[in-house]
């Protein structure tokens, strides 16, 4: 996995001073890294009989979709509140000044389902612990695994997922 | 093409009174509708030589990276302001109270490369314009084609791209 971690690139204090932000741009732009990393989670899952993927706003779809695509599964976007047309069931979270939400549409699965989460990054982990916790409580499905491809140990996303089964393809 | 039609909601009054919004959420939930609607794509460009498929934010993403898979391509991020972690160039364009921008990284083609452009829908066209000037005014590229899931004729998006080749799953 050291050529996929070589693509992704350090930008220095985006989005605010002090963060080092994770750029997957270049790995994106290149068709057999973006395939590789595609494949290393299709593989992961293909016995898995997984029915939809779920992305999470922005670059979660990303993931989501091309992975859905590979499974053959359907893909479901988590979104940032007023972006989805239909109604919604909503979820708020802490933020570290204020709160922010996400959103899922009412008839986003049908009862049963074996899911799978996907996003870029697993920093902090409000957003996947308040995704993974908008369709525990609103819906009968499995949530099979919560996928990333970089986790940044150092900011401990996991304590907001206790008892959550976590992949992640790369480590930081 | 009837049965993908037919998993296309109609909302109305999205986002605002008067709107009629397309919402392909219940055509993505679905692995073989949504296979289906790639391959489509895919197929039509299988001898193409796609080096690159564009993904305007959001809903463009779900498709370019899909379909960058089905294709082995890499995919490029057309992003709204301030989101694109590196350096950048932007392309502002006419709204119809005032003005809105897309963004793309400096980085984000290789010269001679061949691209495609996707997103889910051409409405009045203003955003694919923009992206399409951002791209052949800053990058010594070939775009091979605009390709989006449906058209909404009424708009006559096609006046704002002269001279580009455009392709449409479906028509309304």
């Amino acid at each position: 996995m050291q050529h996929i971690r070589n693509a992704i690139r350090n930008v220095p204090d985006f989005p605010k001073p002090g963060i080092d932000f994770k750029d997957i741009t270049p790995l994106l732009a290149s068709g057999s890294l973006f395939k590789e990393v595609i494949d290393a989670f299709a593989d992961r899952h293909h016995k898995n009989n997984i029915d939809v993927v779920v992305g999470i706003e922005a670059r979660g779809f990303i993931f989501a979709s091309a992975l859905a695509y590979a499974l053959g599964a359907g893909t479901c976007l988590i979104r940032k509140p007023g972006k989805l047309p239909h109604t919604v069931h909503r979820q708020t979270y802490e933020l570290e000044y204020g709160t922010d939400a996400v959103e899922i549409h009412l008839d986003a699965f049908q009862c049963g389902q074996r899911i799978l989460i996907i996003d870029d990054v697993l920093a902090t982990g409000g957003t996947v612990a308040a995704t993974a916790q908008l369709i525990s409580s609103h819906f009968d499905v499995e949530i099979v695994e919560l996928n990333f491809l970089m986790e940044l140990d150092f900011l401990n996303g996991r304590e907001k997922l206790p008892g959550q089964p976590i992949f992640s393809l790369l480590n930081y």
